[in-house]
């Protein structure tokens, strides 16, 4: 199973693509999404939505993890996120890609193995993980993260959907 | 010129079509988009693009007005209006049309006359100024307000927009 994991942001937004086999895990791609600064919103939510539409189009993901915003933020800075979220979102539903939503805690339990690791111990831990030859750009190492939580958690949350659509 | 106006919400989004022949106003159609609330958050932001879009797909609209949002409400709900307004703002510039974006304050102002107007002033106004039979739904109404405020002061946004490029 291909997973692309986004760890969205109005600034840059990271992807990671992983490869799931059996219980082996495969590096594929990861990197940041910049947007430009001097461009408007509106078409930096574009930049978003087509970056990762095309990192769809070239590495046919069968699913799509986001990690669930935690809400600390200030209102300005939460209704931004909210703006880059809803592109990210919108980029996986438009090519028909389940999408599926993990909190900070569930990312860092699956990939650190507590919920109060940093974001160098999350970094260091997606490096060892995925056996990457140098540590991954902040936001790329978070979206790779959220594509691990996925893996590890992938068949829970497959079956609690396919027993919601019996009912 | 032909203006979609927009009030984004995550539960209901707001749309108003309008025409503008000189200092004409000409009321095309306008509507509420109800988004189902059992459906996923993915799904609902889906549902506002897809309703968006195929408004713009039938009625052709050359521009995109959509309201800015003032920030007294709490993060959560900031966080939820910020992705309904990116699928709707990705609505506008996924079919290549320019996206205004007006303050309340603006929108109120040109409408009613003055800020501070309330919901109910908002709804009377935008029936008298388009002839409509009756009163529009609340966010119906907003949404034609903004494409209101639009038709008015279209013309200086577009000037100062040339003007940017230009330079």
């Amino acid at each position: 199973m291909r997973i692309l994991g986004i760890d969205p942001g109005s600034r840059i937004t990271g992807y990671g693509i992983i490869e799931k086999s059996g219980n082996r895990l495969t590096h594929i791609d990861n990197g940041p999404l910049v947007t430009k600064s001097s461009a408007p919103f509106a078409e930096r939510l574009k930049q978003i939505y087509d970056g990762l539409s095309e990192i769809i189009r070239i590495h046919s993901p069968e699913v799509v993890a986001v990690e669930q915003i935690f809400l600390s933020r200030n209102v300005n800075s939460a209704l931004k996120l909210g703006h880059a979220r809803g592109a990210a979102l919108l980029a996986g539903v438009n090519a028909n890609l389940p999408v599926f939503e993990y909190t900070a805690l569930q990312v860092k339990s699956a990939v650190v193995g507590f919920g109060r690791a940093d974001k160098q111990q999350v970094q260091q831990m997606v490096r060892a993980l995925l056996n990457l030859p140098e540590i991954a750009q902040e936001d790329s190492a978070d979206a790779l993260a959220v594509a691990i939580c996925h893996a590890h958690s992938g068949g829970l949350n497959q079956r609690l959907a396919d027993l919601a659509k019996v009912r």
